[in-house]
């Protein structure tokens, strides 16, 4: 048995399509109803640049709108603070997402950034980490790539109780990826064990993947190919070893294609969330109070 | 081989001495140093009454004031707020514990009182719980419990480091003990599974109590026994087959005598801290700006 393909092409699309229908159905009774996006990239690593682009586009598809505030890699702490205070204090703005990491040459504190941004769509405020450990699962915003690792594996088997009970190893303790998500698939009622560079012994809990397990690939490296006429071109893989790894399991997502159009998807559908609740839930309170 | 015991009676005394002397030492340059605890207590439980006044004895016997607020079980949310704000705005309050669980007959909610303390000694607010999952350990309140247990392991093997690349097996996920217990250990470098009601299988991750692991119970039950001359006394049990495991394992914890008063230990201990870096850090400060 080969391991069946989870695209996340295909499940990203539904996504946006479920969340450019969000916005239809909030305009039929919010006509001026809008979602918009602050993406906040300081300095000009090409990586971001790659990533922030994927996401304008989505944004546009999806019908959020998006807007790129470009800072320059000399920016002090305070300078930075004051642009998320403009962003927090400006009504029209829904989501702030603040790309990291920060390519700085001054010392920034990232973690003092994240946690003044009021409208988060990261899910990576220390408030949303909080409600995370917690169990708070409602109105807590998730971070998008844990997000879409468990979309992913929810829509593949066409079970979103499908984590409860099974045991989820996650490898890697980032505080973006894999720290949330052990916690994201501990409440949806799943056996969580969390693998690290520290771990001893790694191939008894994750037996260097079980028949029949769900992988979901969240790495993503870079190699560059050259070409028959001289020039580069960049091959992208996961952390997976790929072939070796669809001969045992049931699912595996695919890198490009898998995980990275999950994250985008979240991100947008998490602003579009925001965006619901901040225009229309204060339009509704709005309405009922002057009635 | 049979598992040597770890004393919380004796492991928590030594917290409880290092404590006594970090307040004499904080007197030898500021004679009027004092560290204050609140504890609230809505209703009656006799449980939280006997956990109360172990807390009030340990914090006299070390020499932190403590003063019980006791409110009836009628008492509101909003009352209750009042009340935490009030204690929130007292100079002379260093540390504030709510006792779980609230006895009240109304509706109120347990998480928003919690978050609304400005001097949390229990590490359990949603600030605290935010820092832990991210892994930022310097300046956070870590939960007594959790924090109890880790200090255990440390101790009795004698290895501050002893859990770091080990696989701890968390069994609960409770908000107050198991979800942060679980970080903690992974922040201290463990490989963690978390296990809990929904987990399937689950003698595959804990074995039964793999020979020589480490046994911390955090169990706590309560059996009436009756007596000869009729009255009851109450027997104390852990959720452990102490006997059994203590056959397999190499080090384990009784119940009672171990980690309860390791718990009654950490809350004097961060209960200090906090009114250390309050008022000398404080003190210090002011020193700086008037000299």
């Amino acid at each position: 048995m080969v391991a069946q393909l989870i695209s996340g092409n295909e499940i990203s699309k539904e996504v946006n399509e479920r969340v450019s229908q969000q916005i239809k159905s909030a305009r039929e009774t919010h006509p001026n109803f809008e979602a918009a996006l602050a993406i906040v990239q300081v300095g000009d690593r090409s990586d971001s640049t790659v990533y922030i682009n994927a996401k304008i586009k989505r944004a546009s598809d999806v019908g959020v709108n998006s807007k790129l505030h470009k800072l320059p890699s000399t920016i002090t702490q305070e300078e930075l603070e004051k642009k998320i205070d403009e962003l927090n204090d400006d009504d029209e703005v829904d989501g702030i997402l603040v790309q990291l990491p920060l390519d700085c040459v001054n010392p920034v504190d990232t973690d003092a950034i994240i946690d003044r941004i009021k409208h988060d769509v990261d899910g990576l405020t220390r408030e949303n980490a909080g409600r995370l450990l917690r169990g708070e699962l409602s109105n807590t915003i998730f971070p998008c790539t844990p997000y879409g690792c468990l979309h992913l594996v929810q829509r593949a088997t066409g079970d979103p109780h499908f984590v409860a009970g099974k045991h989820v190893v996650v490898l890697g303790r980032s505080k973006i990826v894999g720290a949330p998500a052990a916690q994201l698939f501990l409440w949806h009622h799943a056996t969580v064990t969390v693998c690290h560079s520290k771990t001893q012994k790694i191939e008894e809990h994750c037996d260097w993947i079980k028949p029949g397990a769900v992988v979901i690939d969240c790495g993503i490296n870079v190699e560059p190919i050259e070409q028959a006429d001289g020039t580069t071109k960049n091959k992208l893989y996961g952390d997976v070893d790929f072939e070796a790894a669809k001969q045992v399991a049931s699912f595996i997502t695919p890198v490009p294609g898998g995980v990275g159009p999950m994250t985008v998807a979240m991100l947008i559908q998490n602003t579009v969330y925001q965006a619901i609740r901040r225009r229309i839930g204060h339009h509704h309170k709005h309405n009922q109070n002057s009635n």
